[in-house]
């Protein structure tokens, strides 16, 4: 009876928060702090100087990156379903998952695999969204564990891949198509540092635009895979044949059904830094303060060895110091002072991991311009 | 009782392969057809024609990798633990281990850190063994899945890492140490292309020099985590204190405790690739039939996107045919006929993964010399 009615309780409270928070949060204009790149779907960006004041990044200096508008759901009747190579097929509603799971916290840090992809565009013109150095974010995220969910559903042997699906609706070539890709099963299942199905971010509801009320949180993965306004979880001994999945971020010379046949998917993000202050273009005192973020490859027995900065085009480099405390699937946020000779110059920032590889001076072109990673420049003056 | 003397035929007839195979194997000449490059630690690498005839590699053309020489064990009477943060502590005969577990063969390259090593020394000298581009290889292991034996013993909540020591024995400052080392658990339990404990290499018992009669195989993993000669396995919630997984195999700049305690264990290899065929410093036609291998980054979800050479300095590049099929953990052998201009040019080879990264130009030196993976030159004469 206790546990009955403390459930109950806990339940209650939790669902009334959700839709007391909902309706408020989407009053609000969630892009006042961003730099809007579209508005249909909404996608933004943070100024790169908001950016790396703190390791936590706030909501409001999030990058947003939809396929469609923010789906509105309605928290009080919202599911979502776990189905597929399972034993017991499951629906949840937002009270249930929080009353009978325990809940998580994980910080990790997610990033578009199309960040940067305006200086990729620069090698030759890629279509998408114009994104800045800006798509990558830190945050604290709360929900179940992807595993607890699957667990309590029974694993089947022949199990694989997990999908997920939103409830967004992407209008695609004449139909009406919905955001949803797959990761391993390992990964699903990875104990350190769980993916999860989240409802929180940095202690709040998800806002509407980084899908309230539910979406995965896949650490060390690109984005795209932490799917938003999940409602539906499969289990599967394949890999999801969602377009984002088979016909999207993948790395590709030409898009055709050839080539997208024979690359694989996405998954983990790779080695990334870049400079966020000075501003690009800026006219700056020597020596200069140089601050920036850097992002380990998504592979948690990977760290950052160092990050160097260059202000002579890369004959010499100085080692810039790494701030905060190193964890698994978190960026670092790094801060450097550079003497600067008089007049124009190019700052360049280039990270090594503690595997030995390094981000390389200049990158192959892909044609839609994902996993850009070369060495970062951001042109100033003196004097 | 049919069980029961199922079991005891094969324990039997298994012991009699091993107790039979051993003495036999340490007869013959195990290095007649590698380069040795020490004795005492055995330490060999394969012809590199040898190296690309097979993608299956011979075990005879194999690279021997050994710190110590191989311990004489009495395969009637050697025992395994399975030990720690465990149910039940368990040991195992051979025969008790192929008799009541289920044996699994899988495919996997192995090569060692210190791979290509020669070419790291020429930024500046490395002690070490001095490896060219041999220290590769790709069999087929059988053997006991790793998480099946910790299974039976029952893996407590608090475990984290899993620890292996050998039985061989190396004069280390003044002490005698074993080799061994440890792998995180998720690494353990991966269910699809799984880490193994194994006694066969290519259809027959392990020979003395890779670790008569138990070794792990770990897929993905640098050769220094495969440890021949197993006789313990510890769960632990720690990696193992091991000098060859917290002292050796990290990138440091300097072998000094600050620099070692600061850089991570390396785990996974990293993308690599080299011409076999012509040799260094050959007379050859135009054009040329050039070969090699090229290996993806340890993961089972990034595959080699293609793999090219050039004869003009890295201007223009010709992709190379891959050949065989892509498997998780496997290296690909790759061909490519290239025209030469008259007199003296180098060939050179970079391949680049499904994630976007490409083999660097150049990479940054380190102590140890672990983890080259630059583009490979080799020197030619044509006419």
């Amino acid at each position: 009876m206790e546990l009955n009615r403390r459930t109950f309780l806990r339940v209650g409270a939790l669902g009334a928060v959700w839709l007391g928070m909902g309706p408020d949060l989407m009053a609000a204009d969630p892009f006042e702090s961003l730099k809007v790149l579209s508005t249909d779907p909404p996608n933004a960006e943070p100024h790169l100087a908001d950016l790396v004041r703190d390791w936590i990044t706030p909501v409001e200096h999030f990058y947003v990156r939809s396929h469609a508008v923010a789906p509105k759901l309605d928290p009080g009747t919202f599911k979502v379903s776990v189905e597929g190579l399972v034993q017991r097929p499951m629906q949840f509603t937002l009270g249930e998952l929080t009353g009978k799971l325990q809940p998580r916290t994980v910080t990790a840090t997610m990033t578009c695999a199309g960040n940067r992809r305006n200086e990729h565009s620069k090698i030759k013109k890629i279509d998408g969204v114009p994104w800045g150095e800006g798509a990558i974010g830190n945050a604290n995220w709360t929900g179940i564990r992807l595993a607890d969910l699957l667990k309590k559903a029974g694993i089947r042997e022949s199990a694989k891949h997990i999908w997920f699906e939103g409830a967004d609706r992407i209008p695609k070539g004449g139909d009406v198509i919905t955001f949803g890709g797959s990761i391993p099963l390992e990964k699903a299942l990875e104990d350190a540092t769980p993916a999860l199905v989240a409802y929180e971010m940095n202690g709040k509801p998800l806002t509407a635009d980084h899908g309230f009320p539910l979406r995965t949180v896949v650490p060390g993965y690109i984005g795209a895979r932490s799917v938003k306004w999940l409602r539906r979880i499969v289990v599967s001994d394949r890999p999801s044949p969602n377009h984002y999945l088979q016909g999207a971020y993948k790395l590709v010379e030409e898009e055709t059904p050839e080539f997208l046949a024979k690359a694989p998917p996405i998954y983990e993000y790779i080695l990334n830094s870049a400079i966020c202050v000075p501003a690009s273009g800026s006219k700056v005192d020597s020596p200069v303060d140089v601050r920036g973020y850097v992002l380990g490859p998504g592979d948690p027995h990977v760290t950052v060895a160092k990050v160097e900065v260059s202000a002579d085009g890369g004959k010499s480099w100085t080692q810039a110091k790494l701030l905060g405390k190193e964890m698994p699937y978190c960026w670092r946020l790094w801060q450097v002072n550079i003497d600067l000779p008089e007049g124009s110059t190019e700052l360049i920032v280039r990270a090594t991991d503690s595997q030995g590889n390094q981000q390389p001076q200049t990158v192959p072109w892909n044609v839609k311009g994902y996993m850009y990673n070369a060495w970062h420049h951001v042109p100033v003056t003196t004097g």
